[in-house]
């Protein structure tokens, strides 16, 4: 930690902060500026004592308190500095060369509607499918998910199209229900950091796919993925689906710049959702296009059969035929970054 | 919902929308303007499919869905005009002509601490107590909380005080346990749309104090108080501590403009939390002050015996000594509001 | 306009709100609905007096007012529905089939910096040079820019690069001498609401690059380019240059969705400014592929032959190195965008 | 400068960096802690290049790059520790002991409508008279003020009142026209990093009221007064009306802590304009009383005799009866506040 004392204080006041530092357990080191003085506090910060109280101990001599390291680890490029890949199912290896696609609905509505989506992006070209069984709604009034009943629903989709399946995990009290039917456990933005469900997403043993909160700074992000990685489940993946802004015009603002920051900071696969980045069907092909050239690992693409009819959010659902036009406008910018 | 159509379309588009309308079970009214021909599509948006998925369905003819109806109900003062109150133990009522002080440490660390600082801040003046014993903490290395032996610590203090206590649920697995020891269950800024968490807390019966998510907007903070009187508990708190923006100088950004708006569209007490909202123990006392003047209904301020040997948020927690200067200072802003 | 009244208000209090909307010019439209009651006001928005006081002058029975028009109209693309192109210079014309790229110091410091700089650009590939002669600061103890010298350099740099000069007006004052050296005025996004200078620089008759503001919504980006629209300019550029979020990794967070949404709205170009969006030269490489996949029509790129030396924003300048490189990397992008 | 650099890197290249601080005329200073190293660079950094461009110049070995120095001075409580107080006309001064209310219509419309307002906001309490005469508008096609005629009849309802004037200043070529008529020049959010017309503005010697910026940084704030004060004139008033966030249910979100950290950080008056802040008559008098009781110098009120049909911003207007009863409901918290 580096502390930053005011100028101009006495003698006797930057005694009492050096003597503080040391109880703490720190080894204090002065370094006498040309406007500042500043003491570098020698010691590990993960395990000692924060010092960020000394700004509220010695308001009077303390200007501010900078801490040096990282507060993540296992997630951190220093801990594991070549890329993972998270294994999917038997056959689906995501963050190696081979570029993937999730889709399907928001929820799952019936098997009708489950199965003509899954066979058609199957056939489009879509490597995983993705739907809703409990569902996450802002208000009590809205539908809520099928529940057991859509998991099954997702088994059976499995079974007909080879398709490993992605669902959401809404209840630490669903993580072995749900991981019996899923491929993939996905925690959604509104669940970011609820760090009880994250740990018990992660003691199921499933890929956890971890998707950005809704006003999350990239350094909470990675500690909420150490979460994962320190309860032993070494399969993480981050999922960045807009965040909240003061723009209006879309529902949220989709930051891709985290496709470059993630493969800069951390060894862990990243995975971009335009479909709830944008809010807006008419967006997601040119969000899709910028995120594969910009080097993401999988897209996860919201697709119904009728996004008029959808039981939540349809106006961000593309259709069949729109999804199949969108699958063949991605190839030569899946070629251009190099992925199959 | 009111339907915004594209100028320029032609009839049979115009004829398509209204057919669809029609079709979801709403009744059109067409209003030609000058510029724009709206519809009106009347009918009960809490009980219909949304019409919202309109401009992806017909992105060449709709511009924009707007939505009339709130999506609140029973925290609406439309439901209930009068203010509720919410008993809390046995003496304590917030929400009425009483201003309520709810104070002690960020986390409970032992018993010392903890019943020094109860003692004190009842001396003071506060009339609740408070204390985390379960911590939701950013990163997977920080102190977590005692948790059950940090409960049973706080009704410790409360029989030697006399302090009701309020303390933060963090799972839905501990709710019961949680209800056995508190007057009130918090939810904290990152559950605040932890559907399933708010659902156990309302079942308990206890009062829930509802924290105001990060980057939540007012419309979703009443729909989450929503999810505690939908599920029959009527004894909701709301509680403001400072939201997410861009400014850096403060950990958050204390938005007291809720205190007259949670007034006007609902019945629920409002607190007001200035200790996370700050983040910074230097900027309290202000604070304090003007989320009195504003009318807010009760304070949740962090206090410690030693800020500088805190366990967890060192830096915005108040000593013994401060608290009680505080307390003093805040007596005319109190007979200014005309509280007690 | 649409007026949605409270529920449950007197005959007697509607008539009123009506006989105002009647009073302020418009014909009001009268839809009684399920839960609310909504007027139309029949009007046209942009010449009459704003209803939006409604909800003041009638506070308890107005719940809202939501307008219906656009209020722009030269920039959008329902004015044009076809895409503008904008000629710079002699030989450059941007938004047509061709890809462009802008690029240079972000300060012009003496002959050799810019000489080298820009045949450097040039030879790599650029199609127009950059450089700032007139430089806002946040503080006024930083380097302010050369002024006219500056200039000067970049019209020698033209002369022997051939490359139209793009170059910042920061002052009312300076439109005509800018003019007068420069092929294209950029507005920087701190004056991006400066609407005299809008105004000023529209007169000159040059092209006029608008950045967008550190907190613009994308309508009052709009708007402000009806400032250069409306005072007969057509050359008009909009530049995305990233926005202010919570974020604290990047200065900015690049809003690449800007590309769809203004190519949907507008019918001007549009420009990418991945230094200025990220802050930190080694994102600039992955956000220009993203730009480019996404379907923007030039980039604005900061290349400095020595970053570390630079008089300003060194941390965000490409060296001469790094930009060939970039520009190598982008071939294949820009033949999957379909661009030259 | 505090420069860290990344975990287990060579001594070759920590020497390099180590040379390239010599070089930029810094004296390095080591410290090597438990997980990193970290070199103090003493040098002022206000004279000095910046050393900020080490990440950028050697990405694989240093890893952050931390300013130590606050880049304001004069504005500082360093620099002049004591309150500074700011004379306006003859009799008002503002940062002292009195309290001060600036009131009047958002727009100057006309002669009757500005002398019905400043008699009537005379006679309830108000100490000075605010008009627009020059407005900056999002749109060209809205109201822009009636310019030196609204600056005249401004004058004219000084004379007749007696209370001084303050007014919005828009363009550098204004400034001699503006403060000729007013006592206060103003300078507005979108302008509040238009530093030609800061500077302007201060050259004048008139006193400056400079509002928050809807996305500044309270650092970038005080770094814009710096711009006043360095050119000479210390008349400056720090004005807060709001910043932009993802809230859309006021216009703004009202920033009251700025209240205690100006007090904190600088020397000079802090003004609340909760019109603005708000965008909605009805929170100005709870917003009032906050910004009261926190200890903000003086208030900036819209009031307008008839809010349903002023020519801008009808919607936070007040009428004249609602600002007589807000100055009566302030009084005990003036007194509380222990202001005059």
């Amino acid at each position: 930690m580096i502390i930053v004392l005011k100028p101009k204080i006495s003698k006797k006041a930057e005694t009492e902060v050096i003597q503080e530092i040391r109880r703490l357990g720190y080894r204090p080191h002065i370094m006498r500026g040309v406007a500042r003085t500043v003491i570098g506090a020698i010691g590990d910060e993960l395990t000692h004592t924060s010092l960020e109280t000394l700004a509220n101990t010695f308001p009077k001599s303390v200007e501010s308190v900078l801490p040096i390291q990282k507060k993540y680890k296992l997630v951190s490029r220093e801990a594991h500095p070549a890329n993972s890949t998270v294994k999917v199912g038997k056959h689906v290896v995501i963050g190696g060369n081979k570029f993937h696609v999730m889709a399907g609905p928001c929820s799952v509505e019936g098997e009708k509607q489950l199965l003509t989506t899954a066979v058609a992006v199957a056939k489009a070209g879509a490597t995983m499918l993705r739907g809703g069984a409990f569902k996450p709604r802002t208000s009590p009034y809205e539908f809520q998910g099928l529940g057991e009943k859509g998991l099954k629903l997702l088994a059976k989709a499995r079974k007909e199209t080879g398709l490993p399946v992605i669902t959401e995990l809404l209840s630490e009290n669903h993580a072995d229900l749900v991981a019996e039917y899923a491929d993939i456990l996905q925690i959604g933005a509104r669940n970011a950091q609820n760090f009880q469900l994250l740990i018990a997403a992660a003691k199921t043993g499933k890929p956890v796919l971890l998707k950005r909160g809704l006003s999350m700074r990239i350094q909470e992000w990675l500690l909420a993925g150490e979460y994962v990685l320190a309860n032993e489940n070494p399969n993480l993946l981050f999922c960045e689906r807009g965040i909240r802004t003061f723009e209006t015009y879309t529902r949220n603002t989709l930051d891709l710049s985290t496709i470059p920051i993630i493969k800069q900071e951390a060894h862990s696969p990243i995975v971009i959702d335009p479909s709830q980045g944008a809010g807006r069907a008419d967006l997601v092909m040119s969000m899709c296009k910028g995120a594969v050239a910009m080097g993401c690992d999988a897209l996860l693409i919201e697709v119904h059969p009728n996004p008029a009819e959808a039981w939540s959010d349809g106006a961000q659902q593309l259709s069949l035929n729109h999804f199949a036009t969108l699958m063949q406008e991605l190839k030569p910018f899946i070629a251009a970054a190099g992925r199959e």
